[in-house]
């Protein structure tokens, strides 16, 4: 049943080739200085970059390079992006690049005119901004968070072995984003395929819940049977526009409150994932990899009805002759064939983590009490961990 | 493949079945005077009038009755509504009803402030407001037109016996929407199901087009499938909730631009009928009704892989042993079972029409080149209307 709800996601999004033209109609609505936000050398090698500043240019702003951000952007960096824009006195937060530009643009956002610690108050204490938030833009070059339309940041603070998750409301929403499906093409495959994972995870974590609606699944079933499809398309062919253009605005679907209207959530994987991000620096959809399958395993008795519908719709599995359990089963095995084939099946210890972190990664797991189908026992987050390895 | 386009959405939406409260949240945001847009008795019978209207009056707000709007909106309706909003200098326009309150507030909220004739400027030279714009706010209790969160308005000019729909910008969204599913408990069947096939006609006017998407493609076929199974519930219990919300959901993701990103799309059906709207003044989705199969069954040859993938996918049409032929007519074969069966498989003299106005209603089509698979000639555009008897 879908439950109450508000939905309100203002961001503009201009899509296509051409869509960084967008930023020629946005750019005038804000004042002169415009903080960069980047991450390492791709972009200027790729040509964004440079693409992006010469636009910057013609429309007279003053430019205050904030590059260097990392992929889990941490607690250290955003103090300093803070430091920055307060400095500057900058008008508007310009990132370049994935969701962790997007993510800690809208971190330095909420925290230039924050008179408190920003971890403290958003990320522990999990407050709202009561202060002025400074306007974020963005221009896309990796889909896969859905940050470019939505409220949410993800911030790590490495001291503190925590990466978590902050929901903000709209305010936090970037004003626009600029989608151009060429700028992932020269990705590398690794990083191609685990935002496709993180894109179908995001879905999974709306789907798999205690609520079911039948619209929010519909359309999450068609987001993942997209996202799927466009995979198997470009591991092969990374320069497929289509392949590329669907991805991408999947990414932007999957996240951005819509499918999870009116539902109940899961977001176990993600708190196992970022858990073990914190531990490890691993690229965050592969952290989703990693615990997805032996998580959904365990859990796969609690949602019986959910995994069919999961199989037969997004799997296309035959029910012919199958128990319930057996098509459930069969959908699973499905899911896991896919992730082979495009090589985001990977392990704990692929991703660097050794068996002496699980009890640690066990207590960074931040679960939600009646999330999914089953909250976990720290039994069960421990035996997850180890089927992962 | 997904072309190049723009997506904004502001309109905020509250949903479920205390979304009313969202009043008290929106109003302070407006000023005092507040004109109150709405149709005939069954709002001041459901007690949907009251309850507005309680909460204007907690709101401080000063009410200015508009009431009497009809199904299809006139110009002279039109003009009275302007007449209201300049006399009281209203702040706010809160359109409690159908798609036809929404509309009209949409159409008064462009001219209250134009210094030109708003039929001419916007409905016949089709230009986009250049004038202040009046924010629009609704209380939805009818699913169907989209117009809860989307930058359209159809109005009818009887003296030229047109009917012209009018596609503005984002300033022209409502503001908010409150979507309480309980506000169409009470609606005659007649006009719920009338509902339900305009959200099936958005839908498919965006599905058959030039260029498929497989995301764009994909969502619609969910949404769809939702609306044809909320909709052989709701038939037999008007008062199932979760039919009703599934129905009112997909109603507004059927028209708010999301599924016709990036594509191409028809239109058609929508011309065609609201051509035999103008001359009947009958309910709007019951005119696309009586169009729809004979346009569909003569553009099928135009797309057929398209209608092959309707059929399996909306209708779930076993391939087995059929030709494409086959399988795309066994789907519209279904589609029209699904039609008899939720009582909106009507023709053009159940509407009231004679066949004295076919040559008007084929005058009154406004047909674009290169919309749909085929551009109609007139000769086609009879031939449709001949069968629609």
């Amino acid at each position: 049943m879908l439950g109450t709800f508000t939905f309100h996601n203002p961001t503009k999004l201009y899509f296509g080739e051409n869509a960084l033209e967008g930023l020629f109609k946005e750019l005038p609505k804000y004042g002169k200085t415009v903080q960069l936000i980047y991450g390492g050398g791709s972009l200027k090698k790729n040509g964004v970059y440079d693409a992006v500043t010469e636009i910057l240019r013609k429309c007279g702003k003053t430019v205050v390079e904030d590059g260097g951000v990392m992929p889990n952007p941490t607690v250290e960096k955003l103090k300093e992006g803070v430091r920055i824009a307060r400095e500057n006195r900058v008008d508007l937060l310009l990132a370049v690049g994935g969701g962790s530009c997007c993510d800690y643009a809208k971190a330095v956002a909420v925290s230039v005119h924050c008179d408190e610690d920003p971890w403290e108050k958003y990320f522990v204490r999990y407050e709202n901004p009561s202060c002025e938030i400074v306007p974020v833009g963005c221009v896309l070059t990796m889909a896969g968070t859905g940050s470019e339309m939505n409220n949410c940041a993800v911030i790590t603070n490495d001291a503190q072995k925590l990466k978590i998750g902050k929901v903000f409301d709209e305010r936090v929403n970037p004003k626009f984003s600029i989608l151009n499906p060429i700028f992932t093409y020269t990705l590398p495959m690794r990083q191609t395929v685990s935002g496709v994972y993180d894109i179908f995870s995001h879905i999974c974590e709306q789907y798999f819940s205690g609520t079911d609606n039948n619209v929010s699944d519909a359309l999450s079933e068609a987001l993942m049977r997209s996202v799927v499809d466009a995979s198997l398309t470009v591991i092969h062919n990374p320069e497929n526009y289509e392949a590329r253009s669907n991805i991408m605005w999947a990414a932007t679907w999957a996240l951005n409150n819509l499918i999870g209207c009116g539902k109940t959530q899961d977001w176990t994987v993600h708190a196992l994932g970022q858990a073990l991000g914190a531990y490890t620096d691993a690229t965050h959809g592969l952290t989703l990899a990693a615990v997805s399958l032996p998580y959904y395993r365990l859990v796969l008795p609690y949602g019986l009805s959910k995994f069919v519908r999961f199989a037969r719709e997004v799997w296309r599995i035959d029910p012919t002759g199958k128990t319930d359990s057996e098509i459930a089963e069969a959908g699973l095995c499905a899911m896991q064939d896919w992730m082979k084939e495009i090589g985001v099946a990977v392990s704990m210890r692929d991703l660097g983590a050794t068996e002496n972190m699980i009890e640690g990664i066990a207590d960074a797991t931040l679960l939600s009490e009646g999330a999914g189908y089953h909250t976990l026992t720290r039994d069960e987050v421990i035996e997850i961990l180890k089927e992962s390895f």
